[in-house]
């Protein structure tokens, strides 16, 4: 227990480690040379070039203007200058939203503070139980202005249930308020977007296998009779996973042919040569020009002979289509309704985006599915509960002996007793650190096989899986002693109402640890966040040892998007501290708010400046942000009860019972009130939508650029599916008619350089003109790989 | 504890009881008296008129025809030769799939039975640890046969846990196979179907309401926006409950009239009379035909201002409307896509047939909904577990000290012994029995409040209601000892892991009692239900007391639709029954074998002469029973968990613990297998049904067919809405073209008379002629009603 002066210095220490972080992102942000680590959003978007043009050699990597030095905290004021609708329109509605959740904990836990420590400190202070008690028991400050204070069965409880009623009351006001402006948000978000491929195509999966009928055939006959005024075309998936290996490695020997070609050109004298044995050490020597071109060429007879099997080989055609319409409202209607007489049949939901697709899973069958879904929520469930065993296993073998047989050579030197103590400190937690590191990637995995059909479903999912590790086994794993699977057998072997109590009884006296948590991962997590320390060193590292051409450069650049799946639900920890804490120890509300304001704002400068969003899917998580707010509610709610009834509080502690079936139904309400908004696509839109394209451009060529929308990438064009693997998105918010003609151009600085051959390359890739292709491969790539974001001009 | 001589006298009385209900079946059905008691289904669909032509006056009430005597229990046979076709056909898919039910019952226990009386019952007895106590404790013979005879930690619990895999298996495999033939019955049956109203038709709720505007121009205007090419026409909800009101008033004066019509046509000299004052007992003499004429005159012209006013008052116009499509594909659209953008406005759904809307609550608003579903579920929650308080209140004054009090010159015959001793026994019970009399008509109250539209809906949630209080009060409460009140404390308070415990050790005890419950509530109660005492006494004592026309003997005569809110629950009783006991006390099996086989011929001869369904809903019930079963399997494994925990068979009970999870992952993909055939209508069946009628009969006029299908059945005529009150489906199976001109002629005897009154008059009653109405009333309905099945000629 920890008083509320040693709060005070944990505080300062760790405000103190933030405001270094904070200094050191300021000046490394200001060097040219970190300018693509911190701003690469701007790069993607083609706003930003690398400062090459600088007179001064030094100037290229160091930032010599003084002036810039004395405003080195203006980035604050900044990220603020950006209004939402910018940011909207400048990272999508996903990172928006993203926004919210942080305002969100502002809005609901603001006045609760106030409140609090207005009403409920002093209710608390005055108690005075453990003023009495202090003598025997080491007793900290914090505890005095916490529900501990409180004598039990003082009619003091009241004024705790009240609070938690209207603690309840505002929290479930400000949720319904930000679902409905989340939700209105989402809606006028699809509406203003142009036409898009997503917007008129529905995704079929379990088409039936008809004998001696292609699937093709199939679809379009099944379409044809039970849409017949609507459907349009559909483009089938292939299963073309083999294929796109031998892409990636296509694109390797191309990077290498370019390096070479490259270094020729600045050094015209000597040919660059190779090599061809292992890692180039040993082996013939050969001119590295022509080895990789000869090289590439055998590649791409190869790459076209497989491409060719694939369009003809049935068995490459998976059971699944993208099936496009010819208005939103027949894509609409398609994707709600039920069509075959077997519901696992012909099942239809919207298409994601084409860019947020997970192509892999689009031919698990319906009774896989199922299969699958089980398996993965036992891994889940044995996960979360019974994780310590393998880590206590591997803990038990990683011990110095062990170390010590596997390694003889080196006993002298474990022996040393400086280094004894500090592997003796360190072994034991470092195969549980190696785990929790590798806990996002597992779940991903996990998530992966229980058959989801895009990146946006994939990392909701788990992020939920995330979600529930951390209230078991950081929550209730930190306010209950022992693992999780203790708790399970407790939880097992008590009756459902002392749960409630053996937890809520020992709330209080976890505030502490909480607040120092909330500290060391919020305050300084955030600070370190904003530094952006990991890529920073990566990509110095790339760019020293990997980076060859630009394309390398945009690639070790790459920002990837926000970490949903983590920082999701490690905020929504957040609220649940928040919650059960508001009532308990308000004392804890501060530190919350201090990490809301902050978070907001490193969040608010990540989304304008480095992170570059994969998908789009309109704010698609905020239901799940909603529903596990009051889950956290109820659960804050439930604990209360706890705690109360073990204060004795017999009088005033039914009271309570009626607060969490009133969030219940609140939460129910909530369902059908906006939940509809985030699954489905109501016809009254789309109605509205078709009239206006209707008015604004009649007739365009809607069906040469639906059928190729959802071309699996890898079968687009290899150009193409770089961009599209390094999350470039070219024809975001492109009419049909732009798209056949200019696929990079919006994205990158005017590059009048190629111009035509661009125009025509994206046209001559597609399937029907495939056989001519392997010609035009090598020429082309060369101009576009180097075009990628038009610099180098 | 009874052994199994006293199981077999019980079961001898109970069997004796059974057959001596059937003889008094057999004699009674065969008295031409008893004709319209016993086959009323023939009467109503116009197959079977009564014997007036007898040419013996006694022979109209008693058969005297001897041969018939000797072939008395020919019913059984006869009943089995209906095919099930025919049943669908005869009296519609819900009575085919209720018997379906008992089939099921005889498929999943009889195997069960063969198997288990092979092998665990051998293995039980060999177990022998019941004959080395037996001395000390009152042992069972049937407990020799149960899981109670084997020793603690004996291997042989082995056999009991194989023996509920291959049941559970077995259960489910059955369960599959009869989802799987029920959803394609449902299927088949709806597209066999011509066209009808509701196949078109879709319910429109929360329709909001827009200033200076109509709700019917609101709803016009909305799908012509927004489902242009499919929108046919609308049919406004009327708010006619007072109009309802008058009707029936009228009504009552339309038979007091007939009444008096028929007396002074029999007696033409005498003119009858009556007084005007209270019940006819004092008052001016007046003549009657005049004065019910004069009455009717008066309340007709009160009916036209009302019904002018429901059309004109838009306060009487309710937010809701069925909206009809011209092809079903339009209508299943709608039914299944969200309309808006608020979620909670123009809620669509399919239209329940006419027959089935239930029009009061159609004018709820989505928030009301909400709460009362809220406020509803804890009234049965308190209605289950603390229905036993206010009986025990009211137990506590309905003693004899109270009843003496009340009617203190009773008290010399109280005191007598003999009355005394029989009133004390009798009258603790009368509140009890007084309430579970009144049970179903308060949950289908509370069904009604929580706003389901539709007949069939009410039905399914009631019969849910009704289900949960079975389980607990019947099947928990007669395994635990104590009220409801203490299990749910006892419950609370045990951990997850105890309370199977708690009640499987219970459970091989209460085997006798069951056995007797099944033979009982079972045998007893099927034999009961076919001798249908209560409807004979009733249908005999309205005869000579109410009866006065026609009309009215239809009404005594009235079966009304099988009772499914208290059959359904019964029977998954026994569903419960069979699966708890099939591993604990196979003994058990061949009772619930006999009573599905029995209850099954029951039914059959009931559905085949008496019930007439009121509403056809298709099977909709289906799932509910499924789901039920399943839970009454999930139920079984938890308590066989619980009681081998208590038998310390450590090593074999952790590998039941798959099966819960096995099942449930079985009801789930069940759940999405077949359950949409249920809930929505595929597309593809749409247009093939649309294709089909395209064909047959290229354009009738749906418009004029489809706009009037909805309208309240009040306000169409008084005549159909007397034979809607009497649920004769006048208009089941007729194309738009038929309706216009014959509404009762398919489904009577063909009676010569007033044909052409009849081909009018439902044409003159619509809307647009309302005005022109009040003329033909009395004329009108003096002839139809006495037409209505066409046996007074």
């Amino acid at each position: 227990m920890a008083s509320l002066g040693d709060i005070g210095v944990s505080a300062l220490i760790n405000i103190l480690t933030a405001f270094a972080f904070l200094l050191a992102f300021a000046l490394l942000r200001i060097q040219p040379i970190n300018d693509r680590v911190y701003f690469p959003k701007w790069y993607i978007i083609g706003a930003r070039t690398s400062p090459k043009h600088a007179d001064n050699f030094v100037a290229k990597f160091v930032n010599l203007n003084l002036k810039t030095y004395l405003t080195f905290l203006n980035w604050m004021p900044q990220t603020m200058r950006m209004k939402e609708p910018e940011i909207i329109e400048h990272a999508g509605l996903d990172s928006a939203a993203f926004l919210r959740i942080y305002l969100l904990g502002l809005r609901i836990f603001g006045p609760a503070a106030i409140v609090a420590f207005l009403v409920l400190i002093p209710v608390n202070v005055s108690g005075g139980m453990l003023f009495f008690l202090s003598k025997e028991l080491v007793i900290s400050d914090i505890d005095k202005l916490s529900i501990s204070n409180v004598q039990p069965k003082s009619p003091k409880f009241f004024a705790h249930i009240l609070m938690m009623y209207l603690f309840t009351f505002w929290a479930c006001y400000m949720l319904y308020k930000e679902y409905d402006v989340v939700a209105s948000m989402r809606l006028n978000f699809l509406a203003s977007k142009s036409r898009r491929a997503e917007q008129f195509t529905v995704l079929v999966r379990n088409v039936p296998r008809v004998p001696d009928r292609s699937v093709s055939d199939t679809v379009s006959c099944f379409f044809k009779k039970n849409h017949s005024t609507h459907y349009l075309c559909h483009q089938t998936v292939y299963n073309a996973n083999k294929y796109a290996r031998a892409v990636r490695k296509r694109q390797k020997l191309q990077n290498y042919l370019d390096y070479n070609q490259l270094k020729f050109e600045r050094n015209p004298n000597k040919r660059p040569t190779k090599k061809t044995g292992f890692l180039g050490l040993w082996g013939q020597q050969v001119d590295s020009i022509e080895y990789y071109q000869q090289k590439i060429k055998e590649l791409d007879e190869k790459l076209t002979m497989e491409h060719h099997e694939i369009l003809k080989d049935p068995k490459r055609i998976m059971p699944a289509a993208f099936v496009s319409f010819n208005s939103r409202w027949g894509a609409a209607v398609c994707a709600q309704t039920q069509q075959s007489k077997n519901p696992i049949l012909w099942l239809t939901e919207w298409a994601p985006e084409p860019h947020d697709v997970y192509w892999k899973n689009l031919a698990i069958p319906f009774v896989s599915l199922s299969i699958r879904k089980l398996v993965i929520s036992l891994a889940v469930f044995a996960l979360v509960f019974f994780y310590i065993i393998p880590i206590a296993f591997v803990q038990s073998l990683a011990n110095l002996e062990g170390l010590e047989k596997v390694v003889p050579f080196l006993r002298p030197v474990i022996e040393w007793s400086f280094i004894k103590s500090f592997l003796q400190g360190f072994l034991p937690g470092l195969a549980l650190k190696i785990f929790l590191w590798l806990l996002p990637g597992i779940l991903m995995t996990m998530s992966k096989i229980e058959g989801h059909v895009a990146f946006s479903v994939l990392e909701r999912s788990t992020a939920a899986k995330y979600y529930y590790f951390m209230l078991v086994n950081v929550f209730l794993g930190s306010i209950v002693t022992g693992t999780a699977i203790q708790q399970l057998h407790s939880f097992l072997h008590q009756s459902p109402t002392q749960i409630p109590r053996t937890i809520g009884v020992s709330i209080p006296m976890k505030a502490t640890f909480f607040i120092t948590y909330i500290m060391v991962d919020g305050w300084a997590g955030m600070a370190g966040e904003i530094l952006r320390l990991k890529p920073l060193i990566m990509f110095h590292l790339k760019n020293m040892v990997l980076v060859k051409t630009e394309r390398d450069r945009l690639k070790a650049m790459n920002p990837k998007s926000i970490d949903f799946p983590e920082a999701i639900p490690s905020l929504q920890l957040y609220f649940l501290m928040g919650a059960v804490y508001a009532v308990v120890t308000p004392i804890l509300l501060p530190f919350i708010l201090i990490f809301f304001a902050f978070a907001y704002f490193v969040y608010r400068h990540q989304v304008i400046n480095v992170y570059n969003q994969r998908y789009e899917s309109a704010a698609a998580f905020w239901p799940h942000v909603h529903h596990r707010i009051i889950a956290s509610l109820l659960i804050s709610q439930l604990l209360l009860l706890g705690l109360l009834s073990t204060k004795k509080a017999a009088n005033s502690t039914p009271l309570l019972a009626a607060l969490p079936i009133l969030t219940l139904t609140f939460h129910k309400f909530c369902k059908s009130r906006f939940e509809p908004a985030f699954r489905k696509y109501p016809l009254e839109e789309a109605v509205e939508k078709d009239a206006q394209d209707e008015a604004s451009e009649p007739e365009p060529d809607m069906k040469s650029y639906l059928c190729e929308a959802y071309l699996h990438p890898v079968l687009r064009s290899i150009e193409e599916f770089e961009l599209f693997e390094l999350g470039v998105d070219h024809n975001q918010a492109h009419m049909p008619s732009q798209l056949a003609t200019e696929p990079i151009s919006r994205s990158r600085s005017p590059s009048p350089v190629n111009e035509q051959e661009n125009k025509v390359s994206p046209k001559m890739q597609h399937l029907e003109v495939v056989v001519e292709q392997e010609s035009s491969y090598t020429h082309h790539h060369k101009t576009s790989a180097l075009n990628v974001d038009g610099m180098h001009h």
